[in-house]
């Protein structure tokens, strides 16, 4: 299990009283696979720092459509699950667990007090904010500018590396949920994915055929 | 002229040295409507603190698109000129004066040094960041959610509340470049505008004839 003190590389720079603060009302937590931890504004739970497993953080349509904003790996602090803290983050994003995942929860009251008594922490949380808006704005550029096939392609690669497998279990539906499109429209483009010899589909399967090919489709300017 | 104190509500809470720091680097400047300030990561000019005037900031392709993110007006900081401050922000916005603007910039190194010692000025600086995370979240979900239609029927109304008046000097292609569309697209849907009343084309120059339609569409659901 990974110390409280080894997310944080500021945590020499708190107080004493500062860290056993923390220290103390950290709470260990599993979150088994598929579970949702926070959905949206009013719930609060807490930064939730990563020690094993995986987080996917959506956001959700009045229509009940998602796309997938960005995902938090083992040694990543959530912030988002947190967003109370700051007045003007006015914005809803829902944290799914994607594997089990095992973390270490600090209420947001808390990490909130001492982050107003602690300019190190104030800076470092700073950063954190500043990498998930990277990512945002990767997102965006990327809705705006780049067309579903080449996303599609790099989601598929991205799957594919982080479950170490060319044989994806996942359905076309949940594939759309990621990518922020409708189910109709993935299936289209697997299939002429699959028409090119890049994929072969199956039930609840998308296996790569042709990873170079993919790539190739990805890194197309 | 506003001081540079009531920009900051955490003024108080700085040290006198502190203060006179950010106060003595402060540099008073003119952007002529049209000059482009801040163009990427590279160049870091500095916070902006906005006396008068509007400011816009925008995303850019590499095929020279154009999308607008967010606009600031009287009063608004400007962080994204200063982001070389931190490490994790790593996305380009290039900034650009839509009216005749008056700025006081303070210089992003001392800014850093004053927010690496300042817990209050550390988490306002947050809040700003936070405040301009929620403007890109509504953005993209905007371009996620919602169609074109209603996009451009809110733009058109926005610009016609700023400008204060129904008949709005804009042309089609920069009506994309806030939008991210292609100037056909724009013009094809004005026309359709046209065609149901709402607006009046012509050059250089889109008139509002219909507003509470406009509306209508604009809050469809």
């Amino acid at each position: 299990m990974t110390q409280i003190s080894q997310f944080f590389p500021v945590w020499d720079q708190l107080t004493p009283g500062q860290q056993q603060q923390l220290s103390e009302a950290a709470v260990l937590r599993s979150l088994p696979k598929g579970s949702v931890l926070h959905g949206g504004v009013d719930q609060c739970t807490g930064l939730l720092l990563i020690h094993s497993g995986q987080l996917r953080a959506y956001a959700l349509s009045d229509q009940g459509r998602q796309i997938t904003l960005y995902r938090l790996f083992e040694r990543d602090i959530c912030l988002m699950s947190a967003s109370c803290m700051m007045r003007s983050l006015q914005f809803d994003v829902t944290i799914q667990a994607e594997k089990d995942t095992q973390v270490t929860i600090i209420p947001s009251q808390v990490y909130k007090q001492v982050m107003e008594q602690s300019a190190p922490l104030a800076n470092y949380t700073n950063e954190i904010m500043a990498s998930r808006f990277t990512d945002v704005m990767w997102l965006m550029e990327q809705v705006m500018w780049k067309s579903l096939d080449r996303r599609l392609a790099e989601f598929l690669l991205e799957e594919s590396a982080l479950e170490n497998t060319l044989q994806l279990r996942i359905t076309h539906e949940a594939i759309g949920e990621h990518l922020g499109s409708a189910r109709e429209v993935i299936t289209k483009m697997l299939r002429y994915f699959q028409s090119e010899g890049m994929v072969k589909l199956s039930r609840g399967m998308v296996e790569l055929t042709d990873p170079d090919k993919l790539e190739e489709l990805r890194d197309r300017s």
